[in-house]
């Protein structure tokens, strides 16, 4: 996902705005749930192949380091290893280039470490061998000497001139001149003049706030099983979020075509944008290039947490004017994000959402994309705008303290609407804010009493949401039944929406959908299922597919009965006559069609492919309760309530767990959650007993509330819902806390020793 | 394949006559032969599942019996035994119905005796254990009480009045009355006044002939992992021709929604028309939903003689007149056909094909389908076909010794012909008999001089072939490479085929296109690859569909060069502007438009789903020189050469080989392979070692000659090539046989005892 796709939306309208739904917005359970809990779903780990090696990977112990040496010859020999991998098995011709324009090369290094490793962790070597055992056995016999190199981790440190440089020449020319090596890409963007909006305020804050990395803490560690031959022909399993994307990387590094690589998405345990790019497949493929084996190769936790992609953390300057009256008169922000030894921190994704959510006469945003010493971060949940509503929501809350006014009011003050010009640059079509702040306001939970100890808050955020290349297809079997082709993998209950979607356009029950996630070499290509663009870009094209068979089917109608295909309507799931011809014919069954569709024309399928481009923004708005141990500094979230704009919830139970799936892994970042790297620049906590997300007993019931405000640019006005869920709690939980205890915290998480040391300051200052 | 799927071919021409072929014609080397050599290929057994348990199947040692009690109850509580499962865990509502009437019924009877066994082998009862030794001795404990019936296996026994009933009401309204109740479906067809043609006759002929079961004798047994969930979802991975009909037939077996079961074809150790149905897809399926987990089941070989389907045997009458000058007056033939257990043998087909090589005033054809206890027969290459031939093709060559006709020349004066009205009904289109006989004539085999002891027969042979339902897709990648996705299994070379004729529209290398089994549920429906179909119908489609995508492919061009669309050509891979516009810009080569496709409207797939009709007839003529050794009466066949009519030769390497196949498969059927049933009904040779296949040391190498007389039903004029290529065969031997020794065999195979007992009788009447 990359800013370019951030195009505003087409003009018109999709919106089916008379549509009676009969099957959306139902709640049928869910078609994979029954793989679910019996075991049946195939994970990335579940796929065997006669003759299959067991592969594993040898990682850098150090930060920064130049490759000296590596030996591999003794591990060779040894009896069960068929194959040892180092760089010079993957392409030569992948171009290095500054910024984001060297992507593959970026995720070359990142995958097989070239002549430095970069971080703790950094792939140098991979073994394939006849048993996990002797895999893992054979990384100690394989012999690299290091020449270690000075490091740097935090992202403030990072871009200071005596930094230790992580690799020269990757900055691309939007970097102003005079700027450390280090920082790799700038943004800057806005409108109006911030200076003078200042000067309008009554009260101006400025402050500055950090944010650790944090994990999208999958359950399913990465695992793939490869096939690649000497004919250049190869086959992918794993585990991704995106099989066409895996495809095409893993073809580029390992000089393939791409179509002779073809790629099955296994079931999926968790993704939240940490799957959407390659760590491990590439190196099975070339171990099974080698080996001449399939090899399957699974990360372990520790390699997880060391050498995929956590976010990016963050540091960040944030200056807000505001009247006495709550409007506010200019917002100014600064991100610095460190995305690990590679460019690509979502600094500018930070900068954008950052005031999206309000309609600002002066704004201005500036970004930075710095380098470390750390793993190369990969997307998380609306990636880079949590941060940004921690920063902002927070001085905003701060304001409305300090000058006395209601929150939610003030929000409502400054909301942006349709017409607003966004601090991003577009025009904002018709869009939902306003209508959660009500759903806020109106809600029993914004006017519950609190009891002693506790604090409320409140937050806004923003997500942009994205379509992106799409293709679908629908096909009829002869007794009715009908099967939907997808690309996009199921992370979020898509199966479910799609099937819904297509039983409203067909006209038959949602139990006669089978919903497929098609291979790379079964369907047109597919972007990866991120930036929320599943139920609206997926199920957009399942739509337009599913109304493309609806065609064919009136066609076979009209056939039989001699009339024009025009005067035949499609009604719960029958060709009906109509117009001059109405009433002429009993309606006829979808099944009926297809039962003799061999013999009328031949098999019936519909297809779509397309780039939509009609994606709508989401809003939401959260409310929190939290209460503060004073002794310990523990914090304990005790009510939870996310309101939010779906545009059309397709299957309101999915929706309502993406809202509370993101809420969840908002408390986990905002209370607990961090990369911990030592002095020597290694991390000290790579598994989930030190790396804390939260618990079911850390969690209240998430309470939520769906605003449908339908966007044009969907038929029935979905939008993507599963990213802005994580915005707003970092901030209201913040807001929350200093509510309850009266210390604001800057820095995440706010972990115990944190709130305890702001508790002393609060009392030293008393 | 039912016999109302042979439809005339429709009127109008889909050939494209002015086509300079780049890429179709050629040789590339086969898509798929790195798998096969290396092992990368996954074959129906080579598939696992986690949890997987292994199945066996018990087994009727009976021809013929009435299941008193089954008592499966010592076998569920063995240990390791997960499930165990007989007829009562399969749909109670598959109805009965006579004749194929009742096609799904008698799959399931077949598949899971009911009430009674039907023939040695039948599946009575089966096991999921956690070892595929356990699931066999499991089979020990199931206690199954028979009351044996008696029983026949010969299909002219199995017509006398008092033979056993092997099931009442099985005959469908064909038969006429008084007939035996094993007789249950009959044919009659034919045009012309015979008895008056026989009058007219110099010389007439009658002769009885018979042939014996031979199966196909593919290398891979059939074998499946199955999953099936009480959600009624599953999934099935087997070695199939046809997955859609598998998909269909399970469904309905197990009341299951089509669309709910996806089935995936494996890579398959041969066909040839034993695999176009199921034996143990069901059970596995039954066997995973009662263990809940999945299950392999794979046959053993001999399980494959007892219990999968051979072909027919036959016992035919056929009486030919003839002029003194070559002409046929008259012909007509009896064809009574046993296909085992139930209807299906294919005795219409024998009767169709059984004169269709001739133009004839005079012809008259009736078939009947008899019932007996054997296994269910399944289609072999062009089933019903090489009996009929190797009946009517003796008595042809035995006309020509006579009158002392040349027989090539006697069958270029009566062969069939654009225009002939064929003896099965329809109008002939372009064909291409007379240009193989042409190609005989005037091959130097035809006139090579031949050793004491050998002699030289010639035949001719026809088949249909087919068309029928087809869904193929084609879909672009960023990098200019292209995926094609069939739902027709490779069993003849079909990837290649595929991939030349794609190759050929778009105008990109052979290599840059990876052709894909699609599984059920990414593609529309397909028919089974059988009838010859697959290089046709789907190749048809293949084409159909790259011209779809080319269409969008100029559309990108036409909208970048702000010119319309028809004014853009396509030209060896390029988007070329036409008419007024040409020479305004560059070609715009397909890597090109593809690599911004995602920005300019979407990815770029195309699609064809159609039933075609235009399948075009194949004949083809053989010679073969064989040597008969007076001692031991065995025969050696020296020489042999195929010369087929192909229409158009896609990739000619693969059509020599079905070409050799066929042959080689006749020269089997001819010679040595039998099914022999002992008086208990039970089948003596279930194995490799007493059922005699042709092994390469049997075999001359067998020399092609491809004739192109192209198919107006098919852009590129193809035939299909895989099914003619075994009718000649039978009949070519006997005449060569006759020629050597002087003795004419009637009754295969030609085995050395039976040439032996002609010799003595020969000798006997000198």
């Amino acid at each position: 996902m990359a800013l370019d796709e951030y195009k505003p939306q087409k003009g018109g309208s999709e919106l089916e705005t008379d549509h009676q739904f009969k099957y959306v917005g139902t709640r049928p359970d869910r078609p994979d749930g029954f793989d679910k809990v019996t075991g049946r779903a195939r994970f990335g780990a579940d796929m065997y192949a006669p003759g299959m090696l067991h592969a594993a990977i040898l990682r850098s112990p150090h930060a920064h380091a130049r490759i000296v040496r590596i030996d591999t010859s003794k591990a060779e020999a040894m009896e069960g290893v068929k194959a040892v991998v180092t760089r010079a098995d993957f392409s030569k011709n992948v171009p290095f280039a500054p910024g984001m324009a060297g992507e593959f090369w970026n995720i070359l290094e990142n995958v097989m470490a070239g002549e430095k490793v970069l971080y703790d962790g950094h792939a140098v070597a991979a073994v394939a061998a006849t048993t996990p055992l002797i895999a893992r056995d054979a990384l100690k016999a394989i012999e690299v000497e290091y020449e270690i190199l000075p490091h740097v981790t935090d992202v403030d440190e990072a871009m200071k001139p005596d930094a230790p440089v992580i690799r020269e020449g990757a900055a691309d020319k939007s970097v102003p001149e005079g700027m450390h090596p280090n920082v790799v890409r700038y943004h800057e963007s806005g409108h109006g003049d911030v200076e003078a909006g200042f000067a309008e305020a009554d009260l101006v804050i400025e402050d500055h706030f950090t944010t650790e990395a944090t994990h999208q803490g999958y359950i399913e560690p990465h695992a793939c099983l490869a096939t690649l031959g000497s004919d250049g022909k190869g086959e992918l399993w794993c585990c991704t979020q995106g099989h066409w994307y895996v495809q095409k990387v893993c073809a580029a590094l390992l000089d393939l075509e791409t179509a002779n690589l073809r790629v099955t998405a296994s079931e999926i345990g968790g993704g939240f944008g940490g799957k959407t790019t390659v760590f491990i497949e590439p190196v099975a493929l070339a171990l099974s290039r080698k080996a001449n084996r399939p090899v399957k190769l699974v990360m372990s936790r520790s390699e997880v947490f060391r050498a995929t992609g956590p976010t990016a953390s963050a540091s960040m300057d944030i200056k807000i004017g505001m009247k006495k009256d709550g409007t506010i008169t200019a917002a100014k922000g600064e991100f610095r994000l460190q995305g690990g030894a590679f460019p690509g921190a979502p600094m500018e994704f930070t900068a954008m959402c950052a005031f999206a959510c309000y309609n600002l006469k002066n704004v201005h945003q500036v970004g930075y994309d710095v380098m470390t010493n750390r793993p190369k971060q990969a997307a998380y949940r609306a990636p880079g705008s949590p941060m940004a509503a921690f920063a902002v929501e927070s001085v905003i809350d701060e304001l409305c303290n300090r000058l006395g006014l209601d929150p939610i009011e003030v929000r409502l003050k400054n909301a942006a609407r349709e017409g607003t010009k966004a601090s991003y640059g577009p025009t904002f079509p018709r869009i939902g804010l306003v209508e959660t702040l009500e759903a806020a306001k109106a809600h029993p939970h914004y006017s519950a009493p609190l009891k002693p100890g506790q604090g409320r808050g409140i937050s806004c955020g923003f997500w942009f949401n994205h379509g992106g290349e799409t293709s679908v297809s629908l096909a009829l079997s002869e007794d009715g039944s009908a099967q939907v082709m997808v690309g996009t993998p199921d992370i979020g209950g898509s199966r479910a929406s799609m099937a819904l979607m297509a039983a409203e356009v067909l006209g038959i029950p949602f139990e006669k959908i089978r919903v497929t996630i098609a291979d790379t070499g079964s369907l047109g290509y597919n972007e990866i299922s991120h930036g929320s663009r599943v139920t609206y870009a997926s199920g957009l094209a399942t739509i337009k597919a599913a109304q493309d068979a609806v065609r064919k089917l009136r066609q076979r109608a009209a056939d039989k009965w001699g009339i024009d295909v025009e005067a035949v309507d499609w009604v719960d799931g029958c060709a009906v006559p109509s117009g001059p011809n109405a009433g002429d014919f009993d309606p006829l069954p979808l099944a009926e069609i297809t039962k003799n569709m061999g013999a009328t024309g031949g098999p019936i399928s519909g297809h779509y492919e397309a780039t939509p481009e009609g994606a709508g923004v989401s809003f939401a708005t959260h409310i929190v309760d939290a209460e503060v141990d004073r002794e310990t500094g523990s914090t304990r979230v005790v009510r939870y309530t996310v309101v939010q704009d779906a545009g059309k919830a397709i299957h309101p139970t999915y929706v309502e767990g993406q809202f509370q799936g993101g809420a969840a892994q908002g408390i986990g970042w905002a209370l607990n959650e961090e990369y911990i790297y030592g002095p020597d620049g290694r991390l000290q906590n790579p598994g989930f007993l030190d790396y804390r997300i939260p618990v079911a007993s850390d969690l209240p019931m998430i309470d939520t509330v769906i605003v449908e405000v339908p966007n044009p640019g969907h038929p029935y006005g979905v939008r993507g819902v599963g990213e802005t869920s994580i915005c707003p709690p970092l901030a209201a939980i913040a807001n929350a806390v200093s509510n309850a205890a009266g210390v604001r915290l800057r820095d995440l998480p706010m972990r115990p020793s944190r709130i305890l040391e702001e508790l002393e300051k609060q009392q030293g200052d008393a």
